[in-house]
């Protein structure tokens, strides 16, 4: 999951916005999940979503236009209602830009919490 | 309408991304509308929506991190299916910033063209 | 710090996307430090920037179209390098959305540490 | 220059936020740029910047979360202070999504109108 920086990504501060990480962070874990044959869309004619309940993040260093750098993802816990993810970006240079934790939450199309499809669970467990 | 500039606004060239000011729009002539007594939520209800389909914008002048920005907004023509907005955008010395010009499209939920509402069309053509 | 959610804050899952919380935060710590007289803009002068250096976000109840949420921003903690802003984001019916802590590091043009100038210091530590 | 569609691009409509075609824009022609030889960060290095002075973009079909869609970027215009670059976006299934054009014009980095530098000219008449 490599992704190239452009204009839109930064700021005046002339690097990228923090917020803008946790795009990054999106991409990279549907790309983990879509690896493993999970699919957001499936889950959701299933009546399931994951939501994020919680974002860690810390910024070590900063990224810059025209810089490319690759989110490291991995499944850090599982539950029967939650999965947490951990990442690590790096720069084009190998250097740690960022760390960070997401934990998300299996819920139903009103966002009421629900055990994740038993399926998925399979998947995960096996990761 | 006004806007205060923020970080998260701005691009690594030190100004306003071009992109964003197309979300200024959408908050102007959300606040144009409403203030009119049409609300895009109640449209929803009557399974009618307003996309955009054409956007034209000029660039004229930079604004910063800092600036206040204000959106001012008419409705320049409507017909049975289509409303047209014209923008002007100044910032705090009444420097104008851009002009912008958004057409819009009645769809139902299924994203078909259909009839601007009765009430709406009445309402619009007062204006 | 009141913000209306309009169509760009959102996504497809018909919430407000997790990422755009952090464009909250920031126009609130702005608006907070500003209120006391700091503004970041004076800081760069100074070779001085705040920069973000770790995020923490709880997301406790999704905030929809149309509603408005209000942050309301502390300040939890200062060192001679840091400062740490706590934050509640509520909706139009004073339901928390969310909660959040930002800790940011002074730094000069460079990027590199250094101590917050003495007289942030000193109206900082009189909040 | 083909970018997955992922939660961050959409909004609560369902589609991508018309905002965000204008992200995908800035990669294509960047993209298009440097694989002539032409590089923004170099052009600053002369004390130059292309910055987008109009955008006109028509949406013709939405675009949906998992779509791939693909910009086809070409030269349309050139003159001794401007470029102007026009568009197609499709999809996955080769349908039309947008059409558009952005007119760009070199600037000093104190944004005042400058020519093209004579290199930049070549490069680009020769496309």
């Amino acid at each position: 999951m490599k992704t190239k920086i452009y204009y839109h990504h930064t700021d005046c501060g002339g690097v990228v916005y923090y917020a803008n990480y946790l795009k990054f962070l999106e991409e990279a874990r549907t790309e983990f999940l879509e690896d493993k044959g999970i699919f957001i869309k499936e889950l959701i004619k299933n009546d399931s979503a994951l939501v994020v309940i919680r974002q860690e993040i810390d910024y070590k260093s900063p990224a810059f236009y025209g810089d490319t750098i690759e989110v490291k993802t991995s499944l850090s816990n599982i539950s029967r209602t939650k999965i947490e993810f951990e990442y690590r970006i790096i720069n084009q240079h190998a250097k740690t830009i960022s760390t960070a934790k997401t934990t998300m939450a299996c819920v139903n199309s009103n966002l009421k919490p629900k055990a994740i499809p038993g399926h998925i669970q399979e998947i995960l467990s096996r990761i």
